[in-house]
């Protein structure tokens, strides 16, 4: 394979834009995820989150990277304020108003609206939820942890509602994200639609991995 | 859209692998990277991980999550004792080769030979890389922060080599993956090729997200 080969001296060196782009790629597919908060004013927000990652499964438990001085200080300031979320997961067929909702809005402009997305509310649960989106979770913040190396912060948080497709959702609880027509990313602005290739049982020693899905 | 639903109570009563197979679902597409360390003792291991999380672009941090009381022991011992580990991108042809990485191999056994990966050094940094993935980092290990809810620990490290197949990389330093052929995971098991539908710029309020891939 041919490889184009960078070091850390030499990543120093590269246009500062270049090297956003590309040190933004290399970790893989990044999950979609649209944040939805709600201020105590009652002001609502929504952003586009690429850094979605499962902590625990028993308690249910997501962390998220952001960092609370750019754009994304509304979602900040609105989970600590009210301690609630949504998350939700962006649909294949409307990455361009997902991105969109990276732009900064004004304060009193909700990205919901302007973005095209629907709010849905259930029962007495704050925040609200993208309508169609095929897998969304009301989140109870949790905890934060500051990453002391670079001021970024790590915020977790616990499921408190799940909703998933149905058609997206295996006979062993796993869900199958082509059907549920979800989006990945990657780097800060290519959308991927995916296509499962293959499903393979717990791994053993001596038993070499077979796909379920053939 | 019809959805299945769940609450933190009814999650609690779920049978514990359809819990652990759908909450492991729930953050949407996940990387698929194989972590490559070497022991003190010259032991090769290569494991999957599906936590890795982009930190920060200068200095480039990476960020996965691991449970070191499990079959992860390896790489978290390695990473301790030598300071280094490399990651390395599954490839969509070889998910199988990949996922069986997760078996409980035992200590005296590399799972590159027993999973069919071959080694590859570069000058004399320790940790083997994974030959033909198609993007590949060499780390240095940075910090691990304690996750006191649930015990888990976030492993920071930085970049300090970088592999990426040629033919991936666009003009402004983004990664195409879709052309580097590198997989995407969900849940515990199911793996993905994924398709590239759109590219977007920077977005900017009054400009709605135009394609540049078309």
């Amino acid at each position: 394979m041919k490889y184009k080969s960078f070091t850390r001296e030499s990543l120093l060196e590269l246009e500062k834009i270049y090297r956003l782009n590309m040190i933004n790629s290399i970790s893989g597919f990044k999950p979609a995820n649209l944040i939805g908060t709600k201020s105590v004013d009652g002001q609502t927000n929504l952003a586009i989150f690429s850094s979605l990652v499962h902590i625990g499964s028993n308690p249910a438990l997501l962390a998220f990277i952001m960092r609370p001085t750019t754009v994304e200080r509304h979602t900040y300031d609105n989970i600590r304020e009210s301690g609630y979320y949504t998350i939700n997961h962006v649909p294949s067929n409307r990455t361009d108003m997902a991105h969109y909702s990276s732009a900064k809005f004004p304060a009193d402009q909700s990205e919901f609206e302007a973005c095209g997305f629907s709010e849905e509310y259930i029962s007495d649960f704050i925040p609200p939820f993208v309508q169609d989106s095929p897998v969304r979770m009301g989140m109870k913040f949790v905890e934060e942890i500051p990453i002391k190396v670079n001021g970024t912060i790590m915020m977790i948080g616990q499921v408190q509602h799940l909703h998933v497709r149905e058609e997206a959702l295996d006979q062993d609880g796993a869900l199958d994200l082509e059907q549920a027509g979800t989006a990945a990313l990657s780097g800060l602005n290519s959308y991927y639609s995916a296509k499962r290739l293959a499903k393979y049982p717990y791994a053993r020693l001596g038993q070499p991995s077979k796909n379920e899905l053939k």
